[in-house]
């Protein structure tokens, strides 16, 4: 079975072509242009990587939330569009569960974290015993004041991991001074993870037509109007 | 500082750029096709995803050795032709110190080891306190019975790392039940990390002509003629 994995929901984007669970090519980028520019060139390099052509693609996992509102729906819409062709059933992952995954190797606590701004970070919790990863609790947004109570609050080791990493690190550190960073490039999404979650969770595969964005809070705007509108009241 | 990572030493292959510490582009390959047909396009592909060119590197980073003898030859000619046009600097950088600094988060003995045929193993020994790895030994060819002995001998936490995990997971792991080994894509060398160590030892860096490769070992087809040699007095 042939599995890509993208992921274009934070600042890096990166996409992998798996044959039965190995690994044939992954690309990371990571370069501050948008995934507008750089994603179906990446996609692209990759698939010629791999030596593999898209229409062999037999499942496509796809980060669908929480991130970026833009970088989701570049994700989503470039896989609508290549699934379609050829109706190639799609399944959409947590960014914080394959930025957990990506570090199951460390036993204890995972605390996937993406910059939500505005003071909050999207997180879960998971426990990894190093090989599988075990959720102790669904996606959300939360003050980072919120989560640092959270963490203060139990004992494992804790692995900060993804675009939050260092936001969380340093507010956390003079509280937390166990709590752990994960090095460089491993911070980041790698389309492998993707993949793999999306192998696991293969029977929840759907028609690409029904894939949806997860953004978890309103975007700004919409925000925004709602607070007018109650300011106004 | 723009820093190439270039490892071509066993079965995958990977390409990184780097800017100030930081990944820019990143690609892995292991499609079982040979180097000689994929680590120009690989580092073609990553250049261009990083949005930088070839001329603004200001160091190169490749794995010299020890692993496959092709392999190391095409990545040293590959990184010498690039290296001469601007006279950049370049280190070679020790396969298994590569493949033990991609899972540094993993507190306790890492072990990295690539399949050397014949029933041995090109092998080092690291301890990672979770950020900084420090070697134990030089890099070695060692029987896969006597590093197992060696690895029995000693209480810490053991990671199996490179394209010999496999090979050692499944032998070792009766008498050593509690060793672990280096998830999928987490096997293989990074081009980040081969970077990173680039970085580390900039200061070891020497002129492209006086790269070399570091084997370990005679090529097969040498050892062949000196047992015909010893066998025939």
């Amino acid at each position: 079975m042939i599995v890509l994995g993208i992921d274009s929901s934070s600042v890096s984007g990166s996409c992998a072509v798996l044959e039965d669970g190995v690994v044939l090519a992954q690309g990371l980028i990571h370069n501050g242009l948008t995934h507008s520019q750089t994603l179906l060139p990446l996609l692209a390099d990759t698939l010629r990587q791999a030596d593999r052509s898209v229409g062999l693609i037999d499942l496509i996992a796809v980060v669908n939330g929480p991130g970026s509102f833009t970088g989701l729906r570049i994700g989503l819409a470039t896989v609508k569009g290549i699934a379609a062709v050829r109706h190639t059933p799609c399944i959409g992952i947590s960014s914080l569960e394959a930025a957990a995954y990506g570090v199951r190797g460390f036993k204890g606590l995972l605390c996937p974290v993406m910059d939500a701004r505005c003071g909050q970070v999207y997180n879960a919790l998971f426990t990894s015993d190093g090989q599988t990863i075990t959720r102790l609790c669904p996606d959300r947004a939360l003050p980072l004041t919120q989560l640092q109570q959270q963490l203060a609050a139990q004992s494992l080791p804790v692995l900060l991991v993804g675009d939050g990493t260092q936001l969380c690190y340093q507010s956390f550190q003079s509280l937390l001074p166990a709590i752990q960073a994960a090095e460089g490039d491993r911070q980041y999404i790698s389309g492998a993870a993707v993949a793999q979650l999306g192998i696991l969770y293969a029977k929840q595969a759907c028609n690409p037509a029904a894939l949806q964005p997860v953004y978890l809070r309103l975007p700004q705007a919409q925000r925004e109007l709602l607070k007018k509108q109650v300011d106004s009241k």
